[in-house]
């Protein structure tokens, strides 16, 4: 028998943050690890899925899913290894996905919706943290529930080197639609119309995001998957077609605002074009995820779709990694190695 | 045979408004009549419907209807009576409605969709111009369409004593909905609840519109019917609830502004909330106005809604009477009456 762990690296919220998450927000303890009780596994955290959301649990008041509390581990969803088990249902060594928190090993029962065995022959398990996970499956039923493309529509999406944007663009094409992308930098740019295949993509760095929109949405825009919201939602709300469908994903443009939320001065573009805006929390549709990752596995066994991770190894490294999501330094899902 | 009329007094757009139109936007002409050609008739034009939207048409620049041209006689709604006909459809003294614009006699064919008939024994004639008109047809198809409630739901709607809000209101109380309106005045509140039976009625006036909201709508707010858009959406959006419904219909607090547009600055709420904003124009529900109409009609005849004009008469007091959109002074429906 190997020797159990004895001790858990953690990092917890120290302070709620105003604007950018800094040092002074986290606590790193390292706690004793207990005895497990019956019914209990204990997992070891090797990968943790960073996220835009993440800011937003930081925050106190009412959202869509409780704050994490002043002292707590923080939230994080991740992909790990079961090294102690005394339920009947997991085994050690069986891989693993859940919200383990940024920690090093995450212990409890296995009631259902704690835990869900990944079978990593299907896809890496970096993989399974971004388009086989909550960003996939977010772009997923995002784009296909509330967006509802049909083929031959324009479907354009922002933060499209990001988890979710590269998804969405690349299910957007398996459903046939003309996708644009909207990302920062030419390496950004480059990488999702060549390597992810999608037909253009704007470079907001560039600042033209009007002109850009004209020039590659010549028949304007039917569904637009927001996930910035700011001065790029206004201007694709002044280039949509009647009828059109923009789900409100997130908004990482306004998430560390100490000014309030900029509100799109162009929402009446809703009123002239008939159309809709809709807010979607991927948590919704938990029941079917087995669907998606069915459906899209099958497009990455396949080659047709591709799944691009940015991977910084190192538990100590959680702050500092945390904020390339808000610099717009991160290519593809931004990810923390835990463990080999 | 009396005399037909010589001469015909029109309101012509002379220049675009800034802000809010004044005199020097208007051309008030004095045109001859010349006979009817084969299949014209003329009519006599008796009440016009003056409308927030007319604030659009004066603007430059695409929208859903194409903006009225400098030099144009002014587009308005209207019933009036046939005075002459050389169409084989429509007799002398037959009652008719119409895009007659801000003149006296309106002149031209019959082809489908320029006239409809109207019966005065199914209503008074402003009220063909307000419940069974397009502020009614908007208010009807805009709620039963888009804001889709449902017996038991809370349904708000601002400017609730105006011709769009009187009428949502009360088809949400026929549905067996909480109706909440919001008004500015305690006179326009006392109408609304004490008249038309609205549960109960914000005064903007007195600044409170939060703490409104959470008094009279304890469980929340699960569709919104905004026709101002500004801090009140803003209000609105912090209450609603999972899966809320807010039909965007007109934003008349931000039509006249010379400063740009002020976009909902609360609408991630429509994520946290999977909710949807959704715009309507009325003219797409065209080929269905007669099943409205019926059913409205047959309200009002029971005495189960009531339809409340504000009577202006003279056409040359249209340019300030106009305004009384813009001030909030209307209470109904502003009708301008043009003739006995």
């Amino acid at each position: 028998m190997t020797t159990l762990p004895q001790t858990n690296q953690q990092f917890r919220l120290a302070a709620r943050p105003v604007g950018l998450p800094t040092a002074d927000n986290w606590q790193l303890a390292s706690e004793p690890l207990a005895p497990l009780l019956e019914g209990e596994v204990r997992v070891q955290v090797l990968y943790l899925s960073l996220d835009p959301a993440m800011r937003g649990w930081m925050n106190e008041g009412k959202s869509y899913i409780r704050p994490v509390a002043i002292g707590e581990v923080m939230r994080a969803g991740g992909v790990g290894v079961v090294v102690e088990s005394k339920s009947p249902d997991f085994a050690v060594g069986d891989h693993v996905g859940g919200a383990f928190g940024v920690q090093q090993f995450w212990t409890g029962d296995t009631k259902p919706g704690q835990l869900n065995k990944i079978d990593p022959r299907v896809a890496s398990l970096p993989a399974w943290l971004n388009i086989l996970g909550m960003p996939g499956m977010t772009a997923y039923f995002g784009l296909t529930e509330i967006g509802q493309p049909r083929a031959g529509e324009t479907v354009v999406v922002s933060a499209a080197a990001g988890a979710v944007g590269m998804t969405v663009g690349q299910v957007a094409k398996q459903l046939g639609c003309r996708v644009v992308g909207i990302a920062g930098g030419p390496d950004k740019c480059r990488f999702v119309v060549e390597e992810l295949g999608f037909d253009a993509c704007i470079d907001y760095k560039e600042g033209a995001i009007a002109a850009g929109l004209k020039q590659h949405c010549p028949q304007g825009v039917d569904v637009y998957f927001d996930n910035v919201g700011g001065e790029i939602l206004d201007a694709v709300l002044a280039r949509i077609n009647l009828k059109a469908r923009i789900v409100i994903c997130g908004a990482i443009s306004q998430y560390n605002n100490t000014a309030p939320v900029r509100g799109p001065a162009n929402y009446l573009s809703l009123l002239v074009n008939r159309a809709r805006m809709e807010g979607m929390v991927v948590f919704d549709y938990a029941d079917r995820y087995p669907v998606a990752v069915a459906e899209l596995s099958g497009y990455l066994k396949q080659g047709r779709m591709k799944s691009k991770e940015d991977i910084v190894a190192g538990l100590d490294s959680f702050p500092e990694t945390l904020l390339k999501l808000f610099n717009g330094q991160n290519f593809g899902k931004l990810v923390l190695q835990v463990a080999q």
